[in-house]
């Protein structure tokens, strides 16, 4: 494969920290970040990532660089993010709500060199963490003020780019993402992905160098990192905010003349309460009086295409989002130029539009691949393409629609049944609370749909009732064959279904098993 | 370096022939191409493209495959490009206006396997290129009818994808540019810089799948040939015309509801004259009664920031355009986060704002290189950067104002003084119609400054007036010791100031030399 001169392969590498070094150049006076007391202007910021990253070196944390960042949103993130993309590292943000047991087993997991931890709000639980720790590495404190703290460490840096040669693919974020079997999996981001997908959220969402965005929602999130560094990427301001706070955000949505926020909906009606009076300008985030309310939890300008088509599909593995509703069509939208998408049954064959299958994934913006996992990697790998794990469906339009995630499979005879699916269509019906769908045992069919529905207050249904609403919306063999009215449905901790416990106590067969 | 998984590094190749397939799942009836009596939906294209590159295949055009383009603009181009991103081949679209022994010595040395060419209207020049070329290939018209022609060829292949793997960073273009020393070089231009750059242009002209590209521009320039796969990549319509002509443009624009076209100024004035009654429709173009003339080639809707800011720089060797009016700031506007900028001195050294000097680029947009130029190529890297042979430099609040052509330079003392830079400065006279600045024979300081100058009519001026009009724009070591009134300067063919032949006429000693 010819690809051209060497040097010019050279020329051509171009990764996030090459866009922070243009920055300086292009934006020498601009705000690149706000934090508190902090307030850096594009060379402050390329200055202090420089020292950050003669730091890393002089620690050898180069090209297997890994460090872990156990803090709640700052500036010092993204600083540490820049910091790897110019030496080769990565940085992985974790939730901090986690447990200390949780953390400990992701530190066993990742073996950073370093974790940067945070002395505010969770000094109790990295001391549990590091005395339970049984790797060992650097640990820095952000927030500190001795010696031993990130301020003083950089501090003790020369500003010097290191100016090293980094392949654009190299992974610069890991992100923790659930799996299947109970055992979290780092998706590997590589700068390219991030860059890339940073000008498809930039056209989508209407950022310039003019847009202020606000770090409101968690940084351990890909969903809400996507925004900072699309603001990032073109030069505009990045707020950040260490936790959620209503009234804090509207005292920064007024100061910072913010653009751009993440905004939860149990924020969003505390933001609402407290500013009814309009004791906050918020006229920067929502300026036209005719504007539908806020109703999505990315907050934007009106006139960006994104606010006012804001579905998407996505997940972490595919950096974030990979259809868009901005790019026209139904359901959530269509396929980012930046990847291709396709329906595949359980064989591995596409199916035409209009059947559910499992979404599979292939192009620039799709992970490296798991941290340190092999085996999944090949799982997850099918003939070129990555296996989400959800099902969707295309519509006539070419557009995408989510059926839900493919967590588990009925197998009904020949067919393959997503309980997915058929919970999705169930849950239609108006007289449904929360279902739950599982397999049973059939001497003929090997496993039958049974459906285990809540009802709301003061309704009635047979599941005849049930039965025939699901013949008009799916196929046949899909519908549930029994129907069992319950009060209550086992649920994780994360609010989906238990369906272990459900086949437990109503299923019997040791149904569904994972797809 | 760890670029993570190995089956991930293939799922994450993503070029413009996987754009296409994408196209085809996600807009199965939306039209791609329109060119005379030929409009194609997307999976009409996509199917098309295969059966073209099953051909290449068959004649063994696969990672080394070279087409040149002889002919006018026409969707089989953007098929022949998409075919080749399919096989890691490459097309070189040449200017159709070139002489038959212009095409003859770029056919030597390009030596491709394949010239697709156009009977209409090139018919005799093609015979002439072909009765005397040396290297021998084949030749197919692309507009011919018998068993030989295009249409025959890929109508005899069946339509069936190659599904190969292609690296994204192959080129897939290859673009003649200018040189200083006559001899034109191929600039190699890689799928991924299309791509990324069709992101960019995409954001910046608005464009998206409900957008319509009037291909009104030579596609043998990449300027006009950026529209196009933006339009491709965000799944718009591209509706092709051969050639310019301004009633057949118009009835496009009212036809196809055409909402960005390329329109030179000398066409603009036939449009307004054939349209000044309004018998066409152009309000898809141009919808607003209050916005500003059409001033600019690049005609968009108005509401398009590009519209707005239409101010760049660049180069084919860069992928057209590296800053862009609408990322801010004066000049010629702010770089792009796909590159990265800097002004050097003659020694390679980095100059501070305000401080003339070369351009440099590097990022993910440069080229591959130039094909089969090694001296050339080395000469243009310095340090990890492309030299782009132009000058400019940087305005205080980081944009970048481009001076000229560093064609050449002039050595006086130990000062390097660009001849475009002073003609810039001089050319801001309100009494100056032409000038040109050459070095002349100085015993002290080798060489020195002089100003050939042509006035308006009906103005006076004096040496020593324009000495002084450069004291105060420019430093003082660049300003004439030596101005001559002339009548007129030797031209070259493309406009500009023949330094040769001024050197011949008023200087005499061999100066300036190519920088």
């Amino acid at each position: 494969m010819t690809l051209g001169h060497p040097a010019y392969q050279q020329i051509r590498m171009h990764g996030l920290g090459d866009v922070l070094r243009e920055h300086t150049r292009s934006r020498p006076t601009m705000t690149a970040v706000v934090d508190g007391e902090h307030r850096l202007s594009w060379p402050e910021l390329d200055q202090r990532v420089n020292q950050l990253a003669q730091y890393f070196l002089a620690n050898k944390l180069d090209e297997e660089g890994r460090i872990l960042w156990l803090g709640q949103n700052s500036f010092r993130l993204l600083e540490c993010i820049l910091a790897s993309a110019k030496i080769g590292a990565m940085v992985c943000p974790i939730n901090w709500r986690m447990s200390a047991a949780e953390i400990g087993s992701v530190i066993e997991d990742f073996t950073p060199q370093l974790v940067v931890w945070q002395q505010r709000d969770l000094g109790d639980t990295a001391e549990q963490v590091r005395a339970a720790a049984r790797h060992h590495c650097q640990w820095i404190a952000h927030d500190g003020n001795d010696d031993a703290s990130y301020e003083s460490l950089i501090a003790g840096q020369k500003p010097v780019d290191p100016e090293l040669a980094i392949h654009s693919d190299t992974p610069v974020v890991a992100m923790y993402t659930a799996a299947f079997d109970g055992k979290p999996n780092a998706a590997l981001l590589s700068q390219s992905a991030m860059l890339y997908q940073s000008l498809m959220i930039a056209y989508g969402y209407s950022i310039t160098d003019q847009s202020s965005n606000l770090n409101s929602g968690p940084l351990f999130h890909l969903g809400t990192m996507l925004a900072t560094f699309a603001t990032f990427t073109f030069g505009g301001k990045n707020v950040f905010i260490a936790r959620v706070d209503a009234e804090q955000m509207l005292k920064l949505i007024e100061a910072e003349r913010v653009s751009h926020a993440f905004v939860a909906q149990p924020t969003l009606l505390q933001i609402r309460e407290i500013n009814k009076d309009g004791k906050y300008d918020t006229s920067s985030l929502w300026s036209s009086a005719d504007a539908p309310e806020w109703t999505s939890p990315l907050c934007m300008p009106k006139d960006s295409p994104f606010a006012l088509q804001a579905r998407v599909y996505g997940q972490t593995e595919v950096m974030g989002f990979t259809t868009f509703g901005f790019l026209g069509g139904g359901g959530a939208g269509r396929v980012s130029p930046l990847a291709q998408l396709r329906i595949v049954d359980a064989q591995g064959n596409e199916v035409p539009p209009g059947e559910s299958g499992e979404i599979e994934v292939r192009g620039v913006q799709v992970m490296n691949g798991y941290y340190h996992r092999d085996d999944e990697n090949q799982r997850r790998y099918h003939d070129g393409w990555h296996r989400t794990r959800d099902l969707g469906k295309r519509l006539e339009d070419g557009s995408v629609a989510f059926v839900g995630p493919k967590t588990t499979m009925i197998k009904s005879g020949v067919e393959n049944i997503y309980p997915a699916e058929v919970e999705g269509c169930i849950r239609q019906h108006p007289a449904v609370a929360q279902v739950c769908v599982i397999g049973v045992p059939d001497p003929k069919w090997e496993q039958n749909v049974k459906a285990l529905v809540v009802l709301k207050p003061d309704t009635e249904l047979t599941a005849d009732d049930v039965i025939e609403h699901c013949r008009q919306q799916i196929a046949s063999y899909k519908k549930p064959k029994i129907v069992e009215f319950v009060s209550e449905i086992p649920c994780l901790p994360d609010g989906q279904p238990d369906r272990k416990k459900a086949d437990e106590l109503f299923g019997g067969g040791g149904y569904p098993v994972s797809g």
